[in-house]
């Protein structure tokens, strides 16, 4: 068992980690306070036995489910409609404490309509991907896309509490899994040049899902998270470091359609393309580059060139992100491995090399 | 010149309040730091001079406008999702500064989309109406509205500065215009006797809309709010009392339909029905009752029994106000002029006597 503190002030919380915690009422019923509570997950969840054992423990709730399809392409205005809609079919007050189950998409709309239901309501979140429970497990970050970008319409509402239980990452598939352990490789590349070697060493036992290495790796992400964001809540500065490689890999996803490629794999390719236009800046070696490279490769992610993205609307597609200030694009690239920096002091003709080589394809 | 201070730590903010603001540029520029400004505001307002009086204030900047149909019928997701996508058409970072220029719907809309956009951006509030100046100036409470009830949708989130210029109360119709005195009355009745008190002697000149009369409950009546949000920003307690009329008149506005009440129209009944309940409860004297029935007249405010909406119906519509919390209604009510509370300790019949009196016309 590991316990992450998240240090933020009155909106402080703890993350915990370990097999098994679905069970247990006791770290669950501590942190509702009224006597609704409403269970937001997927189609997909909803089959597998995680429902049935997060209800067992509120037996003496009123419990509602409100249960969406499962993929990003319900992650918007409408599905807020809908939800913030069964709240008040039930009618559900404002003491009612909202429970996201699910993965980052299931975080982001239960969080975001716990924010915005009646002006915010307490929110439990029990990520039960990889990907969310080493990223959107801390932060506080929720958001529903627009057709013109994604997680555009947002808050920063943090939850009372996160339950990482790493039973749940035994039903996901592979590509899934690979895709959270993307984020993991993100910490290594923005400041922790040792985490980075330890994957390198350990990625098989990783991707192998053996159970020391993954509450290593959750817990090690979360503190790396929580230690950036303990400085900067709202992301006026340091944080936008955990953005590395989202730049690109948003536009990959909003211009190839969400679905297509999954976050983690657009995370990938991007974080690759932001070491090779570091690399063509010569800010970051050769080497260096082919160690990550290599990484990625032996986690099954992305990090060759790909076919569906015209590099000019790529570029486009960059330009709406919301690193953009007063229209200069800043980007997260990397002076060496574990030494990310966010930064708009870099060659346009360069950036175009890199989209334009990744894109050929 | 009159300026209130709101005390929320590191969202604390000014108010100004006189004749002659929005033509001074001093007091915008200082509280717009990024190039991009965006003016929400609507067709009455984009008609009249004060737009024009604004957009001249911002020569150097990149000014955008968002010309929205008037009235509250407009205060929904579907238009939040509209704004939003002016927002990136135009394309706006999230350094853009939004400046709501208009009523109580303009601010609410104009804010909770600022609280939105790619997670918050900059918010300035410039109240063109009685009723926005003295009430949605105050506490950062932004939402928008949906079909099972008002506000239900929104966030706390607090502007940079807001700017309410007198002149702007004279193109109000004299409905508008008594629909804000109605919320001036209730700071009276919820904490302050003595303001009670002046409002009964000066109510005729405050109806002429007299400078300094003007100027004195628009500032008595933000200190007044200010004072209690200070105490409680989230609405965990005392916040409640300023709902004083609320839980009825929304009510009224959700059973009649949104724009056939105007909202302060809909609070000075609701106040008058919590006034009753509170007379029949022995709480507040027949007299006191009759004081409030008086004021309420002389601001051309509606206090007599009104139809339109069932008695079941406005009972049901009152049980899904934001006030319910396991199951109880909370209502405030008035144990004398100036001492409202809080309170779920009222007899049900008395309640439904109430809403029977005034529904049965």
């Amino acid at each position: 068992m590991k316990t992450v503190h998240v240090n933020l002030g009155d909106r402080s919380y703890d993350i915990r980690i370990a097999r098994g915690l679905l069970g247990c009422a006791d770290e669950l019923l501590p942190w509702i306070t009224g006597n609704q509570v409403v269970i937001v997950t997927n189609t997909v969840i909803a089959d597998l036995r995680y429902l049935s054992q997060v209800e067992a423990c509120l037996e003496n709730k009123q419990v509602f489910r409100i249960v969406l399809p499962d993929g990003e392409q319900t992650k918007n205005l409408k599905t807020l409609d809908s939800i913030i809609d069964q709240l008040l079919r039930i009618p559900c007050d404002r003491k009612v404490t909202l429970i996201a189950l699910g993965g980052g998409v299931i975080g982001d709309m239960g969080g975001f309509a716990a924010a915005c239901y009646q002006r915010g309501v307490p929110f439990i979140q029990i990520p039960t991907t990889l990907l969310a429970q080493v990223d959107s497990s801390v932060g506080g970050k929720t958001a529903v896309n627009h057709s013109r970008g994604k997680n555009m319409i947002g808050a920063f509402y943090q939850p009372r509490r996160v339950i990482a239980d790493l039973d749940t990452l035994s039903t996901l598939s592979d590509r899934e899994f690979a895709s959270g352990v993307a984020e993991v490789i993100k910490y290594g590349l923005i400041n922790d040049l040792s985490f980075f070697e330890w994957l390198e060493k350990n990625i098989t036992s990783v991707m192998r899902r053996e159970s020391a290495s993954l509450e290593f790796i959750i817990a090690h992400s979360c503190i790396s998270k929580a230690n950036i964001v303990e400085q900067d809540e709202k992301e006026a500065g340091k944080r936008a470091l955990l953005n590395l490689g989202h730049t690109f890999g948003h536009a990959i996803e909003t211009g190839i359609g969400y679905g297509t490629w999954l976050h983690g794999e657009a995370v990938a390719m991007g974080m690759m393309m932001a070491a090779d236009l570091s690399t063509r800046l010569g800010w970051l070696e050769e080497k260096e580059r082919q160690r990550i490279k290599a990484v990625l490769t032996r986690a099954s992610l992305p990090s060759d060139p790909f076919s569906g993205l015209d590099q000019q609307v790529m570029i486009e597609l960059m330009k709406r992100d919301k690193k953009v200030q007063d229209g200069s694009l800043k980007l997260v690239l990397l002076q060496g491995i574990g030494e990310a920096v966010v930064t708009d002091c870099y060659s346009a003709s360069a950036l175009r090399d890199t989209v334009k080589f990744y894109t050929a394809s």
